[in-house]
C-alpha cells in the first residue's frame, strides 16, 4: 500500500481572469500543501473560468491562456510549492485548435496535458463548436503512484477515456469539472463517479467548482470515492472548499505496456518514483450531506445573484416591491446574497395599487431592513396615455413601462444593478411587459416556476423563524391572490389556469419538450393545452429579450432551449387519416 | 447521350408551416411539370422552413414531419405529379434520432432518403446539436441515370459524400441547400459547386432557398454546373425562381458494385430504368448575374425585414425618425420591403433637437410619402427628470426612453411592429440606450456598419434617380455630421473615433477576431484600440437584450459571436517577461 495526500480545490474562479484565478490556484495550493497535500486538484478550467464561450475561438486568449499556464508552473515554484503535483483546468490552443485541457503543474514546469474528448453539445453546451477533442490520455506518475485525468463530460458518457484509463492500468484518477447546477443534479453525481471508479478500478477524485457565471451556476459538491464505490469524502455546496483527504492506495497498478487502449495513445510521465514514507494520515474529512432542494435552490440563487453583481462590479441592486410575492422573494434574495444595506426597494403605486400592494411593500423593507422609497407613477402614466390616447392593454402597458423607466433612471443616476422580479412561469406564458417589468441586468428568479416561488418564500420565512430572525416575507404576500394590478380588480386567475395546473402543464411542454398527445396522456384537458401552448409559443419573442437570469432546471429558458421567433409550428392534435 | 429536364424550384417555406409549405411544394412540382420537368429539385428541409433550431428535437414535430413528407408523396400523386421525382428537404426522426434529410418522392411513395453528413456547428449553425449525421448514400435511377444527393454543408467540406459519389459513380448530384446569406458568399458558391461537380465526376444541381427567417436571409443563388465545372444556368437572387434546365447526360456512369465506398454504405433505388426518348430541349435559361455588393445588401435587408414582418403577421411597422441617416435608411427600407403605406414615421423632438433633426424627418416622410407624426417628449421626459431628480446621463436616457415607450405605446395601440434603427457600430460600442433607441421588435439594420449605411443611401438615392423617381433620404441626412442629440451640441465625434477608423478596427476585432497584438500589427494605435475595444467588451449586456434583425456579414451579433457577459479577459499589450 502506497499513502498519498490530495487536497480538492473546489474554488469559484471568474471567467477571463487569468491573473486572478492564477492568483487563486497559487493560493488554495499553498493552503494545500501547508496541510502536507502531495497533490492538488482545481476544477475543469480554473484558470481561465468556465464557460468561455466564442472566447475559445480568440488565438489571442487561447495563447494567453498557454502562456498563464506556463507562468502559473513557475509561480507555484517561485512560491516554493513546485513539488506539490497541482492539476490545473485550462484553454489549450495548440496547431489542431483549442482544447479544454488540464495541466499537471510540477517542479516550475507543466509536465503532462490531458485534453478533453467528449465534448458536450446539448442543453446549455455548445463544445463542439469552440473545442476539438482529445485522443490522449497522460498518466503521470507521483510518488510512484500512476494517476490519470478525466475532464467533466468524459465521466459523464459511458466508455472512452474511463475505460480506456482502466485497461491501461492507474492506480488513481483525477476529474477536474465545471457541472452547471440543475435542481436534482447532485443526485446522479455519486452514483455516476462511483460507477467509473468500478471501471477505472481505482479511486475516483471529484472537483467541481462554484459560483455564478452569467446564468450558470456551480454547486461544488466535489467528492472522493474509493475503487468499491464508497463515499470517502464529499463537500459542501456552493461554497469555496479545500477537503484535504489522506488515500491508502494499493498501487502498482497492472500497467499495460502499449501505446495505444482502444482510440486512446498513452503517455506516461514521470514526476516521482519514490513512494511517500509512512506516515500518520490526517482525521477522515467530513462527508456533507446534499442541501434539501427548496434550501439547494435558495443557496443556488443567492449565489447566481451575487457572483453575477459581484463580478461584474455591482455593490447595489433596485427593484420595483408590488407587495406580491414575486418581488418579495427576489428582495429576500438581494438582502441574503449581498446585504439588506445593498438593496433598494421602490414601490411605484399606480391608481390600480390595492392598499395592501403598498403596506406589503412597506412591510416587506422593514422586515428586511432595505432601502425604501415610493414614486408615484400616476403622473408619469398620465402623460402618455393622454399625449398618445392609449386605452386597454396599451394603457397597462405603460403602467409597467413607466416602473421599468424608474428604476432605469435610478439605475443610471445611483449605478445599482436593476433586478427583473418575473419568474419562470410568468416567462413562459409572456405574462409580463417587455421594456415594463421585463427591465432589468439580472432576473433572479427567471428559471422558478410560480408554484416554487412561494415554497421558497415559506422556506425562507422558516429558516428566520429556526434562527429566531424576523421572517422577512409578509405573509398576505404569500397567501393572497396574485395580481398584475394593471387594470381595477384584475387577477391572473382572470387570464390564467390556477398556478399549480399550469405549472404542471409548463413543465411538461418546457422541461420535457412533450407534444400534444403526450400532454393529453398525461391528463391535461385540451382546452388548457391549446391555451398554454399558444400563449408558449408566442411570447418566444419576449423572451429573447428578457435578461440573464440563474438556471436551476434541467431545461432554462435561452441557451438551453433555442427555438424560432418565427415559427408557424402549433402543437395540436394530429390530423386523422 | 441521355435527356433529362430539371426544375431547381427556389422557393421561400416558413419554419414549422408543414401544411403550407406542402402546398407549395405541390404548386411548384406542378410549375415544373407544366413545363415538362421529370424531376424537381426543392431546398433543404423545404418541408420544415430552415432553421428549426431545437424543434428538431421535439418529437412530435420530427413525427409530424416524417407523416408530412409522406403524405405529400400521395398528395403529388393524387394531384398527377406521380411520375415526377420531387426532391424534398424534411425533418426525419428515425430510432437514430433526428435527421437533416432529403426525400425522393415518386409514384405516391417515399422512394429514398438521404440524410446529411456533415453536420455545421459553428457561426449561426448548431446541427450537431440537433441532429444525428448520416453514413449512407441513397442514389436513385431516374429514367436510367443514376443520380446522387448531398445536402448544404456536404459541399462545403472536403471529402466525404461526394467523393464517395464519384467512387461510386452518378450521373448527376443534385444539393438541396439552405445557406444563408454573406457578403462575397455568392462568390464563393460558384468555384466550391465547380470543385464539387468535378469530385463527382457529374454536373452538380445547386438549389438553394431564399427568403427570410429571424435573423438569416437566404439569397437563392440556385445553379447548374457541368462535369468540368462550367455554369449552365444561375437564378437571381432573393426570389422566388423556377429554372428548368435541359441537361444532356453520359448516363452509363461505372456503377462501382459494392455496397460500401469510404465510410459510407451504397443503396441503390430504381425508380425508372428506360431513358426519356429523345426530344426538342428548351432554349438554355438565364445565368443570373449575382447584385453588385451595395444592391445586394439592401435586397437582402428588404426580404430579411419583409418575410419577419409577413410570417409574424405585422402589416405595418412603426419608427422613430430623428432626422439621421440610420432611421432614414430604416424608413426607406421598410417602404421598399412592405409600401410606404405600411409605414408610420414618428418624429419625437426633444428639447435638445436641432431644427434640421425635425425638418429632415418630415421631408424624408414626404419624399417617401410614409404616415408622419410629431409627438413632442418635453412633457414626458419632464415628469420623469423632475420626479426622480436625474442628471447627466440618466438624463439622457430618458429621452431615449420616453421615445421607445412612445413607440411601444403606439404600437400596442395599433398593431404595428416597432423597428429599431440602430447599426451594427453603435451595437458594437454600446452608443445606444437600453430600452431606448434598442427597443424594437426587429431591427433592420442592426449587423449594418455606420459607414455601410450611407453607403445604402446613396446607392438608395442614385436608384430612384435613374428609375425617374424622387430619391427616398434627404442629402442633409446623409452629409451632417451624426449626432445622438441628448444634450446641447452633442456629436457623436466628441466620444467615439471617425466612422471610417472605427469601422475598420471594428471589422478586425469583431469579425476577425483579432487580438490586440494584430490589431497593433494592421496598424492601428494603442490608444484607439484601447477606447474601441472597452467599449466593445462592456456592452456585451445591451446587445444581449437587442432585438434580432438581419445578418449580412460574416460575423453578425447574436448567434455568430457568443461570449459571456460576465468577462474579465480585456484584451491588452502582453506583459512582457
Amino acid at each position: 500500500m502506497s499513502q498519498l495526500r490530495i487536497a480538492l480545490a473546489q474554488v469559484n474562479p471568474t471567467v477571463g481572469d487569468l491573473a486572478g484565478n492564477s492568483a487563486t490556484v497559487v493560493e488554495w495550493t499553498r493552503k494545500g500543501a501547508e496541510q502536507g497535500a502531495h497533490l492538488v486538484v482545481f476544477p475543469e478550467m480554473a484558470l481561465t473560468g468556465y464557460p468561455v464561450e466564442d472566447l475559445a475561438l480568440r488565438k489571442s486568449f487561447g495563447g494567453a491562456s498557454r502562456q498563464a499556464i506556463e507562468g502559473l508552473a513557475r509561480d507555484l515554484d517561485a512560491a516554493g510549492l513546485g513539488d506539490v503535483a497541482a492539476f490545473v483546468g485550462y484553454l489549450d490552443l495548440d496547431e489542431v485548435g483549442p482544447r479544454n485541457a488540464v495541466a499537471v503543474l510540477h517542479g516550475g514546469a507543466v509536465v503532462a496535458r490531458q485534453f478533453k474528448h467528449h465534448l458536450p453539445n446539448y442543453g446549455v453546451f455548445d463544445e463542439r463548436r469552440i473545442f476539438k477533442s482529445g485522443r490522449a490520455l497522460e498518466i503521470v506518475r507521483v510518488r510512484g503512484l500512476e494517476i490519470g485525468m478525466v475532464i467533466c463530460e468524459d465521466i459523464w458518457q459511458e466508455g472512452g477515456p474511463v475505460s480506456a484509463l482502466g485497461q491501461a492500468g492507474v492506480d488513481l484518477v483525477v476529474s477536474p469539472n465545471a457541472s452547471p447546477y440543475e435542481r436534482a443534479k447532485d443526485d446522479q453525481r455519486l452514483a455516476l463517479v462511483a460507477r467509473r471508479a468500478a471501471e477505472a478500478g481505482a479511486p475516483l477524485v471529484y472537483v467541481n467548482q462554484v459560483g455564478g457565471q452569467d446564468d450558470l451556476v456551480f454547486d461544488g459538491d466535489s467528492m472522493v470515492v474509493d475503487t468499491g464505490g464508497a463515499l470517502l469524502t464529499r463537500a459542501p455546496q456552493f461554497v469555496e472548499h479545500l477537503t484535504v483527504l489522506d488515500l491508502d492506495l494499493p498501487g502498482g497498478a497492472e500497467r499495460v505496456d502499449r501505446d495505444t487502449v482502444d482510440e486512446f495513445t498513452v503517455r506516461r510521465v514521470v514526476l516521482s518514483d519514490v513512494p511517500v514514507p509512512a506516515y500518520e494520515p490526517l482525521p477522515a474529512p467530513g462527508i456533507a450531506e446534499p442541501l434539501p432542494d427548496v434550501e439547494e435552490v435558495w443557496s443556488a440563487l443567492v449565489t447566481g445573484l451575487r457572483d453575477y453583481a459581484r463580478k461584474n462590479g455591482f455593490r447595489s441592486v433596485v427593484l420595483g416591491l408590488s407587495g406580491g410575492i414575486d418581488s418579495a422573494v427576489v428582495a429576500a434574495l438581494s438582502a441574503d446574497a449581498l446585504g439588506a444595506d445593498a438593496v433598494h426597494g421602490v414601490s411605484m403605486p399606480s391608481v390600480y395599487s390595492s392598499d395592501h400592494s403598498k403596506s406589503d411593500a412597506a412591510d416587506l423593507a422593514e422586515r428586511i431592513g432595505l432601502h425604501y422609497q415610493v414614486q408615484e407613477i400616476k403622473p408619469m402614466v398620465a402623460t402618455f396615455v393622454e399625449q398618445l390616447g392609449l386605452t386597454g392593454l396599451a394603457e397597462e402597458n405603460v403602467q409597467a413601462r413607466c416602473r421599468g423607466m424608474t428604476l432605469m433612471g435610478l439605475s443610471n443616476q445611483h449605478g445599482h444593478l436593476v433586478l427583473a422580479t418575473g419568474n419562470k412561469t410568468e416567462l413562459a406564458v409572456g405574462y409580463s411587459t417587455i421594456y415594463g417589468d421585463a427591465v432589468g441586468g439580472f432576473a433572479p428568479i427567471k428559471d422558478v416556476p410560480k408554484t416554487l416561488v412561494w415554497d421558497l418564500a415559506r422556506w425562507r420565512n422558516a429558516e428566520a423563524e429556526k434562527r429566531g430572525e424576523i421572517p422577512p416575507i409578509p405573509e398576505s404576500s404569500i397567501t393572497k391572490p396574485p395580481s398584475a394590478e394593471l387594470r381595477p380588480d384584475q387577477k391572473d386567475s382572470d387570464s390564467l389556469p390556477d398556478y399549480a395546473l399550469l405549472d404542471a402543464v409548463l413543465e411538461d411542454y418546457v422541461e420535457g419538450d412533450s407534444g400534444y398527445e403526450d400532454l393529453v396522456a398525461a391528463g391535461f384537458e385540451p382546452p388548457v393545452i391549446d391555451k398554454v401552448l399558444q400563449l408558449v409559443d408566442r411570447a418566444e419573442y419576449k423572451r429573447r429579450q428578457y435578461p440573464p437570469g440563474t438556471k436551476i432546471s434541467f431545461k432554462a429558458f435561452g441557451r438551453d432551449r433555442r427555438l424560432p421567433i418565427t415559427n408557424a409550428w402549433r402543437e395540436g392534435r394530429p390530423a386523422t387519416g
